[in-house]
């Protein structure tokens, strides 16, 4: 078994516990917000701002931060976004030329492309979503159903419009993915389990 | 193990292929064109009339023939596209409480929504069903690759909005299913096997 995979996600559907169960079954790299951290050392831009820019749809504009010196000059007209997103592609390469791994989102699957990676989308019903949101939450979390529903859905968007803009796909199509999973009805731990044991017999 | 699996289909995934399998590993029943024939039989319309109203957008016309006899006197303003709904409605719900069973198409997924059966979208890539639809076409077949290409999206288009007229729903949506598997890269007999091992397992 040689084996890349990319997992891409709803949030609150489960997505990064299923790859990162999936990584430990399989005895494979995971890698998910470690490539943020990378990718802000490299560019010597802040986490903070890095994981902004990955989880939104990209516009122009200038980080307050470039690393950790504050940003006392005019900014120059350099697109930030791009810039992260060719360290993304860079990154993402280089990781799965390392060994075989499981990658969560960040366009994986399409930077990726080429070597055909397994392409796995994660995805659940809103109310199992809510659930696993609220189980997750902040003690202090004041958020009505609706204001949480609402949240979810932006940030579901803001992946959508990030993987739009960088590869011209619609994100949650299942027509860029080689197996798509509602983990609704079925504890992760079963899936990911499940899923190990096909690709460990090359049935996938 | 009690189970009922509906298996919604891209023309030329081999998803009719996946679910006869599918059906003999588990070794319960399949129902594809048979359903068919029996609403034909229990609303006496035609088979070829029947066949075409499942596969299209439904739109109020009439059929040349009732069961074997042909209509001489003038239509009445009756919607045969929801009798015949109607009666692939009741069919349905009779089949799945007689036994478990594999169901291709037909709405059966939504139809029997209540008793959440196994909801499977397959689906494979345009090249791969290209090859599928070459290997399965009569000798005589001389339809350029464009014009296949555009035969295959055709019916598609006609299960897409038979299923939006009935469901309100979008067909290749995988929000509306539990699995979406793509054929592309993996045998419909290794995908059929591993999924019956899955659930004859319980592990889905």
């Amino acid at each position: 078994m040689k084996k890349v995979i990319t997992v891409n996600r709803q949030f609150g559907s489960g997505g990064r516990e299923f790859g990162k169960r999936l990584a430990e079954k399989l005895g494979i790299a995971y890698y998910d917000s470690e490539i943020i951290s990378e990718i802000a050392a490299r560019s010597g831009l802040a986490v903070e701002y890095v994981n902004n820019i990955v989880e939104h749809k990209p516009i122009i504009y200038y980080p307050i931060t470039i690393g950790r010196t504050f940003v006392t000059h005019a900014p120059q007209p350099l697109d930030f976004n791009t810039r992260i997103y060719n360290e993304q592609h860079r990154l993402i390469r280089e990781l799965a030329e390392k060994s075989d791994c499981v990658i969560i989102g960040r366009c994986a699957d399409y930077i990726l492309g080429d070597i055909r990676p397994l392409r796995i989308f994660i995805y659940a019903d809103m109310p199992v979503r809510l659930e696993r949101c609220r189980q997750k939450a902040p003690v202090d979390e004041k958020m009505t159903d609706k204001q949480l529903v609402r949240h979810i859905e932006e940030i579901d968007k803001g992946r959508s419009e990030y993987y739009k803009y960088f590869t011209g796909k619609k994100w949650d199509d299942m027509k860029h993915y080689d197996l798509c999973l509602n983990t609704s009805s079925t504890p992760i731990k079963t899936l990911a389990e499940s899923l190990s044991y096909l690709i460990q017999n090359g049935c996938i």
